[in-house]
């Protein structure tokens, strides 16, 4: 056999590989979280669309939900605006607010746009559309921080008509609350209330992280695996800081509401998500039920 | 019978009176083109939507096409763009464009935003959503005026899935071309061959002028009733000018593609669609096929 | 604006406070009991009729259920029967029902095209189509009354086929026994099982009088409001009686297994049953749930 | 093998024989126009509507379609009507019209009972439901005589969404003209015209006749079958004449239009209707198309 | 009436008795397991697929179980294969289930085929059809008697998708265990596993006894109906034996599992389903639920 | 990037390569013609079993057309039948089709075993079940060869039954004649005949050479592109012989009936179907429409 046709037998071996995962997650719902430096780099966003795309066509039932903070940024400094905080939380007042919605809109939008050239029918939401997002004002320790908004009622037949009509749903996070005014949603908030609310196999969050380490200064601590009482174990004895404790605390959230699976993947990787869903290669923090043990039904 | 009693019969006998036309228009596509005064005024705005909400709940399928003008002119200046011209049209240069989606994402989402607090669901879409709008590069005689697109094709199929799941599609002129590129559309075009894609039994444009006068200097001249021979004569004779002959190349279009009726209504008028649609108050211009007449099987 | 302009936009208001009552009731069921003078007087026989049909195109499931008791003592005379009676009590023997049948089944058909003619697809039905309504036969203080039915079963199924197929369904109050012999139905009666087969969100009477009185002698202590508790104490206490008392037991029976909101409209007023729905005008009597309140959540 | 099991076998071999039949008329529409002797006596009725109920039951789609005409007579007597007579034709005043109307219904919801007492689901309609039958006035030679309809237009979606839902429709002649007038049907005329409109695999006449004779004062002229040339060649012939020539008229107007095979069956027979679709047994004259046998791909 | 036309009249008699079987079981599921004489006898084998097609065709849902005993023993010894015995049963091991599968599936195809012939749409399966039947390895007293299966699991959804699609299923007794080996199964168990899954409404087992015998020598002690209660007391005093002993055990399995009836036929007796389903003929022992009466609610 | 990442990275970019392939055979029918080495070698026989089931996993719907010849030579020995010929040809005689229908339904059902056992819902059929294949003799030279059958109709409607269910169908080639007996098929003739029927977009055949050669004696005349006006050339000179001859004119048949693309491929080539379907690696010869270009809009 030439080593071209070595090549090409190579590439089918892999198709094969991915056929018992592939049935695995026929017709599950898995929501994407996207975010962090895999919505920054040109290279990363095609791949990330790519990975959603094949798993759209496949047969998954993937959803989108990203965020846009980078981007929001730059625009409040190209209008001019001047920035308020309380304890050091930016407050989104009512300009901060229409001007983080246009910049939702258009990352909203560019994803749709890289979804189409990919051939798949996407469709790009925000909360306010067909009412997906209900929301109540947040406070930061009693202080009023503008439009931030807690997800109160997520109305997933919205998104099951989509599906059911073979959309690909991308959402940003913005919601409503009951006087129809306009909020600003945390993202990670969003994916995990959505993934609870359409009971998702998986919830994926794509972080600028390798995953939960025991001690975050030490590289070699990463772990591959946390059923949710450890988690619950790490946060109570302070291991877990930063940005990553609302994030767990999502994850542990989210099991404990019907999600099977949670993972922190690090969106640095190129084809993060596939290599998560089709390899048994270990791509950051998986959260587990207790008992759960991640290759064993996988 | 006391005087409040009477007002509140007569109030059931309107009721009664629409009886007819709501039963003409079951299950109709009406497409609404919004623009002008209707959309700047905020009170002109609710009653807008008061009616198309109305005309969906009982029983209609109404889509609306929006543009953003004024408001995307506000927002060039406020980011401090220097706006270029070629033949006295504005070029949308890539910058242009970008800013441009972002205001009319805005303008998108709050016309969401209006329908849903009147408890109907809607979802706001532009051109990119399920690949709704394919164009290619409109030029101004042989000038490259950027990203301004003339559509090619209306994938209708997105706006009938929509429908068939009850939402309300509120549609912002936004395309792409076969290479995926963002252009920009005029909204009387994407409401045009929306409706002629969709076979829509009507198609509205609410304007800023009372309707279409043989004598623009004499408001006595307004023709409530025009076939289209009669529309292309006047052309013909140069009796219609400025941006009434586009609109009115529209209309005729339409009509010889499948729209049963074209409207240009008053939108300056509070709810001029109701009027137009649910009584026999004659509202701006009707734009008929050869040999129709109004008020026969209206 | 001219005064005729005015006149057009109060038009447009009125419908436009229809909205919230539209989408109240969207593809709810809706038992309508007619009766009364609204069938005699054929102004007010046009008016009701108009008002279901209107129910019907706005997305209502309305449901007519009717007597037909004048016409048939009109009858009985004009074929020169002889009339028994028992405790003062009609008897339905064999020829009277029969008769009966005959005639109920005219005013059935007569109302049917009366819909028919405002464009809305009705069928009428007695309670032998499909097994409708089944009985046994209903003795008067052990006295045997002839044929005379009290409603053993309801089958909903032939009515949500109906209306699955957009029907206006129309029913007189005939059914047979298990024998499958025809026996007349109190149309009250057959009202309030059709009402609480279909778990209707409204069952109205149109009646001859304003409304239940605290003091029957006294206009002024007409009641808007009563929730069950009530109604059972004023039966009760007596306040109740005559052709009322069997009629407010229906209403409790209805409220108590299912109905959500029973009226007792005075049907001689014109467009009661619009007025009931879509305005805030109190027309006669609303039997509530204990702890509801009318206009709560109307 | 004893007797008694022996006849317990002919009576297996008889169903097994009826197989063939069963599957050749699975799903087919058979109109059967019902009247005459066949409606008259008590067991001959109850012969008829057996045999409908096991052609539904066994998987055809029977329509059946009534008169009442000695029914008519007996009440226009009984109230003491004075019959009106022109060209020797009875005159259908408004007062006939009314007492038909409730005679014909009488009848109907007497055949539904009859049907649903055998386990099967009927409805019974006029023309009136659902807009089924539209009429224009007929004259006879120019002469006005009173309410009698000329079917115009079968509203045939009616009886298929009753099919669709199980029914088993039985269709008294009243129709409604433009004006929603009530007009009374020739019965024979309406079962043709609703036999086209579903394009039905059989018609069938229960007549008091034997079928057609070549020449009617001897009945070993019978003819068992009859192509439409020939049909046509007998009227001219002028062998045809009485009642039979509207009726085979009629037959020839229904395979011209897409009924395969029209029956005149002799109803006085029990079971005229089975042994006509389930044996060899020739019962009455079949009419067909020029070129059809009748027992090669029955 | 001449003797013919009596006769004729007769055999519509036969069909018209059958109608409220035909109603009683209409869309019910009914296990067939066909074995025995019925097999080998090319007459009754004849009989056997008329009376399943015809259960098909009036709108039951058939599915035939069959085994293929003699015809393996045949083609054993054919090819010459020599049997293993243990404890004087034979040994399935690997080439004898080869042939066996082989022969199982030659006898399928020519059921198939004869009720193809009849008009009716058949599909043949074995157990591995959409992993139809999934077993575990069976063990007869301790002792490895080779690839015989006992059913774990029957996908009943393979059946409902057929039967869904108008197809009468034929199915051999073949399944596979969770490592997808091959193995034989008891014909009798078969059934009275897909009867249990499908809660069929009946469950026929064709047998070549005439049925349950008090005493076994005594042919005058047949009997007809044995509630499960009898049955299981039967089985402790010991009256049963032989082969009849694991079938009473299916039969009272089976009705203590959702079956309502199951009977044990005389196979031999020409048309004997069709003469237990159609007539009050006790045709061999039917199996009831304690309380039940025979021909109460047949 | 350690060395196992990027393995794991390459994984990933060979799934993202199929994407485009994924997305143009959704919902595609693939018939796939099993034989020859494919079907003997366990190893390649595993490989075109995990081959279509991934197929049917990423959206399209195979269907497999198998033949059994090796297998029914080693039984027909086995048996120690003895083989009977004319003019060279096996004469298909009675036992002949009988062992041969045997061993095709033991393959039949070892393939769909096979595919249940990678988790995907498998159905075997032959061309009795639904009445699939209906076919006449087939004579050799006018030379009576037995049960030999020429295809007449493909009832495609079971095959598009069975692939809404969600079947992966796997079709032997029996069939039945009007007469309904039983005829041996040509495999390839019966997976053309349903390419054809289903309007599939590709047909494979699985062959034991590498593709079609200009000169059958040099590899190195390999083609690897043929339109089928140069097959038909190809064929008129000559250059074509043997067991090739009859399969090119099956492949032009299909191409002139329908079908998209058809492949020669090389069965001995494991993954032979993926490498044809997902790469670009030429495998075979493709038969081509004139005009048609392979990698234009593969």
């Amino acid at each position: 056999m030439d080593k071209n046709m070595k090549q090409y037998l190579d590439k089918a071996e892999v198709l094969i590989e991915a056929l018992p995962y592939i049935q695995k997650f026929n017709r599950k719902v898995i929501v994407v979280k996207y975010g962090g430096s895999a919505m920054v780099d040109e290279n990363l966003k095609k791949r990330v669309i790519e990975d959603v795309t094949l798993l759209k066509l496949v047969g998954f039932k993937p959803i989108i939900v990203h965020g846009g903070g980078k981007e929001i940024s730059r625009w409040v400094s190209k209008v001019g605006m001047e920035p308020k905080f309380i304890n050091g939380l930016r407050v989104t007042d009512e300009p901060t607010m229409e001007l983080a919605e246009m910049v939702l809109g258009k990352v909203n939008k560019e994803l749709v746009q890289m979804v189409e050239s990919l051939g798949v029918r996407a469709i790009g939401l925000s909360g306010k559309d067909g009412g997906l997002l209900n929301v109540t004002k947040k406070y930061s320790n009693g202080e009023d921080i503008g439009y931030v908004g807690e997800i109160q009622k997520v109305n997933a037949d919205i998104l099951w008509d989509l599906l059911d009509k073979d959309f690909l749903p991308i959402v940003c996070p913005i919601g409503l609350d009951d006087s129809f005014h306009t909020y600003n949603i945390n993202a990670d908030d969003a994916a995990c209330a959505i993934a609870r609310a359409m009971n998702a196999e998986k919830l994926a969050f794509l972080t600028d992280i390798e995953g939960v380490y025991k001690d975050p200064n030490d590289p070699a601590t990463l772990i591959s695996e946390l059923q949710i009482s450890e988690a619950k174990e790490f946060i109570e004895k302070g291991y877990i800081g930063g940005g990553m404790l609302p994030k767990l605390n999502n994850c542990i959230d989210a099991i404990e509401n019907g999600v099977s699976r949670v993972h922190i993947l690090d969106g640095r990787i190129p084809h993060c998500l596939l290599l998560e869903i089709f390899t048994n290669k270990g791509i950051g923090t998986a959260i587990l039920k207790d008992g759960d043990e991640m290759y064993s039904n996988k």
